[in-house]
């Protein structure tokens, strides 16, 4: 940069899919950036569910944040939680009592699973957002099987190998097929006194059909595909209460020992921190060029926001959503600073995707759409495309082979408590 | 099996190097095995410093132990913590209340790390024997670092940056060495506003040389490649504090924000479970037979025992050595269920092996003695050798070859605690 002038401060709030590709697409661009995240990992969400299955291990879904941004001279990476935005005086305000400066602000902070009221369900039903969320999600289900094995009361038993999902969207379905490829293929000669493929696997969705998201065909297909797997899906009813013992659905008591919440997030706090208007899930509504309204410098990407597609419904809070807003947003500070302006966000829906098990998957391309075997080879490559580096997908995809063919997941760590954790 | 008899039942407490030879090599023998850890993986420990210095994922150095006897159907795992042993009735007990019946006991408990008689000093000088060790002294480093970078003042920012190890046989070398290699050639680009090749890597030993089980020159070799690895070595004073802020030593006080403790361990509480005869260190002593004094039923092996080699010092607290002892017992066991009995247990020393930084290592093998870039090769392959299955050598292969190349290391994570954690 050979400008004499004070550079552009952007400050971005979050290393996400959104965050993260705002940050590159601003490489070349006379600014300085400040990329504030309270984890100091990039986290590849999407295969998350695959950690808490014990499929992959932590490391091949997450890339330190520095590590990706390491030639970028002109990016700072802040490894900080931040409590707030004063946008009067233009700074982000930290929780150890420091605050940045920026003329050009991007929030991309995220979503957290949300209770819709029932926080207490929390520590019964935990959610999948973080590495963390995901590890604790493994040790509950590897310690079911471990506590099941040593159970003489055929009752309690029954419990311990009753796994409950909530929620039917792409997170719950993968979540159920990879629980009972567990529970089928790779458990079995390890145990002695259970048979772990007698173990229940329950998938509960309130609305009428799972992967609500993908055509009417392609959603019948997911449901036989679980059904065959040996997944009971549930519908029609939503869980009224979630315990230690078991969920409430339907009016009736589940006994379960794993319950897992996949039904719902809500957005992080930056409507709050502003102020602005949201929506019931707490997410900002920002205007057609992603700022919030009466803030034309700070904008806002990914699962924090709630825009309309081209086709009048929300924009889906998935990967390529939050990085086709992340790369508008840095074409348009890029515009900006060059006395230019950019038509409005226009979302363009690549696609969905879903695995079913380890051998099946749907997609909808929306001019193909895809199940079965063939779905699983795209799904998968499409995955390891995405993933970040070489090393990273090599791993991955030996991880991969290991499990078509050997059913052998390499994760299964019970770590952060030894045997005396309760489940 | 076709005998008409009741089997043989034994009870191994432990599935480290030594409880799980015992079982490998009692396959075929007409016994009936119960395998109890509190893990529910059985753990490489050679390997666990490249885990602590982000080089190596927790699954790469870990396998479930029921995976790993998943075909042999008389053993039979137990994921459960042992509180104590009923030698008049032939019973383990179990923190539960349950308890297990035995006709031959196998005590393979290994070894925690010991403060000889400064347990307060845990919390700033964590040791490295578990996963969760390994995380935590991972998070320790890399969250140190993270703070470097924020800090302005010079005092704390150098304290941020003092990394000191306390203990310089292999572990404290090895950790020393790594961390040189991070800080000097893995994290360099990553930061803006520190060089972390200025952190100062300060180990220290009590006796007069590092590596003490090792010939003289190839100590002194090991001396000299870590200083050129800019590691600071200090001879001849023993630690007398450890502190949030530092450690003492000599009588001066060295800042430092994080300490890792590689200076000594202590069996675990199998002399105490039977009431039997230990050294200050709590290792039980034991017959020429591997047998407990006054216990003929009773076995231990590996780090929670002390017996003297052929050349009178200790067997050393090395996975060869519980190995060794692992398949004695087993062929004793064998033995005497056909009437027979074995000469006292004999060990071999195959040799030692440390790696200082990522390409140079010390070999003694008694008969030839190696050091540089050609000991850290067959360091190298001795070690992907001894790793359980083509996956994780695969896998572990991948990560060295990266590291190597390119300097990256996979498993740069922050897990459990966000940025507010404390170093």
């Amino acid at each position: 940069m050979n400008t004499a002038a004070k550079p552009h401060r952007v400050v971005i709030v979050g290393a996400g899919f959104g965050g993260l590709e705002t940050t590159y697409r601003l490489a070349g661009a006379p600014v300085e950036i400040t990329l504030i995240d309270r984890r100091n990992h990039h986290l590849f969400q999407p295969l998350l569910y695959q950690v808490a299955t014990a499929s992959l291990a932590t490391s091949e879904i997450a890339w330190p944040i520095r590590y990706l941004l390491r030639d970028r001279k002109e990016v700072t990476t802040l490894f900080a939680n931040v409590s707030g935005v004063d946008a009067a005086e233009k700074r982000v305000l930290l929780e150890d009592g420091g605050s940045i400066p920026y003329d050009t602000l991007v929030l991309a902070t995220g979503a957290r699973h949300a209770y819709f009221g029932h926080d207490e369900w929390e520590p019964f039903a935990p959610g999948l957002k973080t590495l963390e969320d995901a590890t604790t999600v493994r040790r509950r289900i590897l310690v079911a099987f471990e506590r099941a094995e040593r159970e003489t009361d055929p009752e309690r038993r029954a419990a311990l190998l009753t796994f409950v999902i909530i929620g039917a969207g792409p997170t719950g379905v993968e979540l159920a097929g990879t629980i009972a490829d567990l529970a089928n293929d790779t458990l079995p000669r390890d145990f002695r006194h259970i048979d772990t493929r007698k173990a229940r696997v329950v998938l509960i969705e309130a609305g009428q059909r799972v992967l609500a998201g993908f055509p009417d065909d392609l959603s019948a297909y997911a449901l036989s595909s679980l059904r065959s797997l040996g997944v009971e899906v549930m519908f029609g009813e939503p869980v009224t209460e979630c315990a230690a013992d078991g969920v409430v659905y339907g009016g009736k008591k589940l006994e379960a020992r794993t319950i897992i919440w996949a039904a719902g997030v809500r957005a992080s706090r930056a409507a709050e921190w502003l102020n602005a208007p949201a929506d019931r899930a707490y997410r900002l509504q920002v205007g057609p060029d992603l700022t919030v309204p009466g803030h034309p410098d700070i904008f806002a990407v990914g699962d924090t926001i709630i825009i309309n597609g081209p086709d009048g419904n929300p924009v889906p809070g998935i990967a390529p959503a939050a990085k086709q807003e992340g790369r508008y947003v840095a074409e348009t500070i890029k515009a900006r600073l060059s006395g230019g302006k950019l038509p409005p966000f226009h979302y363009k829906h690549a696609g969905s995707l879903a695995q079913i098990g380890k051998r099946l998957a749907v997609i909808d391309f929306g001019w193909i759409k895809l199940r079965g075997a063939i779905a699983w080879w795209i799904w998968g490559i499409a995955h390891i495309y995405f993933l970040i580096g070489l090393r990273n997908r090599l791993s991955v995809a030996l991880s991969w082979l290991w499990i078509h063919a050997r059913d052998q997941r390499a994760s299964r760590l019970i770590t952060q408590g030894s045997s005396k954790v309760a489940s």
